[in-house]
């Protein structure tokens, strides 16, 4: 079967790191025999000078007939493009590594932890308005349906890893809302096969710092994980190098989590690294649909071309103490690519 | 002028810590001629069990005559009881420091970053309600005057330092609410004596872990201050030394960011720092009120008292790897208050 891909190169450093990144999955179509129709979109603020809308219709109809959205990093209008696709698709599960690789310093060592983020409801659902000239008022929404399916997907991971999952939320204090989310962990993890345990979201921003390695998975409603997901990444060794999924039941989306770094676009130095991870995360889920191997060795190939070009480290990108072009890094990578 | 305090000593260390810092209390008195009248008072998880009640008729009796509340960590109830002191009284700003002491061990070298955190709105409010079996909702609010008044704090707070001020939100997303927050620290720190910048609250997140000399001032909304000052404290070395207070027009309270620790407790181990510090918080409130300098003297000599004991590193808690008892740690304090 062929899987069809809307690919947003998006603002700021986004096009360059798309277009170089390019040559890179060509390399993965031919040596893998990957079945994938890959249609380039516009979308972001360049998209909003052009047509008067972040995600104008010729795009949209695009996604509309794809499987998978492969987006690169959108400036100003970040949140019409990507918290609008996430709510459009219900992309309901944020998947966010945050893993050390190599010869990136870090002041914590090796970490890998997991952060699973309800992408669809919280403030995030934009439910906003002014009360009065002085009062405005924002909606979290936290239903029991959204909590469950993302501890779900949460269960589903940790038992795929070291099998201990960390609830986050401030039950203490939102007790209805972050309540139910803490109900309903309760009642899917209780009697689970994995270690589980609640912790409220300003103790785990200091244990995070405090010490990563005791977490595995992390699960939490939107809004914590935005921000957990960012420090985490950090503590690993760079938010610049963190990828993400977006998943849903009929589609899903991947992309960096970083932003789109205007003051160095141009440059040629930006560092795909959260591009090209996400691209692997993207034949992971590939691979999870169609069960044809040749998509998770496909992947394997270019997360192992990544992590041994960090190893050596000869070519690495200024942004984590290198000197190398982004299209040196993407030569390296390249060549290989197994 | 008297200034009348009402003293919660708490849960779990709370007590023990509250009994042993009196002995420094008494001397900083007496050495000082403060004029202070201190009334012990129950709340929290024991005063629950004991009279159905975290904050007892009893004692709001005696806090309403007090313009002062000095209380030590809570348990479970804490939300009764501190939420709700802050909002009873309008203790508006929330004074984080995140400082380094010598002999702490941290990643980071000397940091001194200040949290200025928004105490009365958000989500703290409490609004809250099930729409439905499934569907839970929070109110969050976000006033023009309470944003005002705590970026009016914070620039105060800055000018006494390094005149900068990051203003953390998270506008991108919640365009009214926290847009609100925003237009407001423009328009009251654009054109100050103070160097100013936005940053959205993840972006904050992992600042924080990738540079925190960068902060000076961190100015914010409830959430997100409860969150940051977590991760802050435990950058500059521990969130179990970090003090706090809430600062209102007509009351104020001074209370450790750590809690109960249940399972430490009654074993004389507790590190009673973030305790004192709070009473030095408390010492310069009253300077700040009185102008009469004794108390501002006396703060100095309790915050140098401290970081002696610290920077001699004999007699430090388990806590933070030393081996010293609580009342061991009291006493090598007490001797050093000139
Ligand atoms: C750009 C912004 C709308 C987005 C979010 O808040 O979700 C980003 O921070 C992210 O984490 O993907
Ligand atoms: C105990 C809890 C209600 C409180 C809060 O969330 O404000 C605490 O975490 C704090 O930061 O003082």
């Amino acid at each position: 079967m062929e899987y069809r891909i809307a690919l947003l190169p998006g603002d700021g450093i986004g096009p360059e790191i798309v277009a170089n990144s390019k040559k890179i999955l060509s390399k993965l179509v031919e040596n893998y025999a990957l079945n994938l129709q890959i249609t380039e979109v516009e979308a972001g603020d360049s998209a909003l000078a052009k047509y008067g809308d972040p995600l104008p219709k010729q795009t949209l109809d695009i996604i509309n007939k794809s499987h998978i959205i492969l987006k690169g990093p959108v400036g100003e209008s970040a949140m019409d493009v990507v918290v609008k696709l996430r709510q459009m698709y219900d992309m309901y599960a944020n998947i966010r590594p945050a893993k050390s690789l190599p010869n990136v310093p870090n002041k914590y060592g090796n970490v890998d932890i997991l952060i699973v983020r309800e992408n669809t409801e919280d403030l995030y659902k934009g439910f906003e308005f002014m009360l009065s000239d002085d009062t405005s008022i924002g909606i979290k929404v936290i239903t029991k349906k959204a909590s469950e399916r993302i501890v779900k997907v949460a269960l589903k991971y940790a038992l795929e890893r070291n099998k201990k999952i960390t609830c986050v939320h401030k039950a203490n204090v939102m007790r209805i809302t972050d309540g139910l989310f803490s109900r309903v962990c309760k009642e899917i993890l209780k009697g689970s096969e994995v270690k589980f345990e609640e912790m409220y979201v300003d103790a785990a921003a200091a244990n995070l710092v405090r010490d990563p390695s005791r977490f595995d998975v992390i699960v939490t409603t939107n809004v914590y994980g935005d921000i957990l997901s960012d420090e985490a990444a950090q503590i690993a060794g760079s938010l610049g190098l963190a990828p993400s999924a977006n998943i849903g039941d009929s589609k899903a989306l991947f992309e960096p989590v970083h932003g789109a770094a205007f003051d160095i676009a141009g440059k040629n130095i930006a560092n795909p690294t959260a591009f090209l991870l996400s691209v692997s995360m993207m034949l992971d889920y590939i691979y999870s649909l169609s069960k044809e191997i040749k998509y998770k060795n496909a992947s394997n190939a270019l997360q192992n071309a990544i992590y041994e070009v960090y190893k050596e480290g000869k070519t690495l990108t200024p942004d984590i103490g290198g000197s190398a072009k982004l299209t040196d890094f993407i030569d390296a990578i390249y060549s290989k690519i197994a």
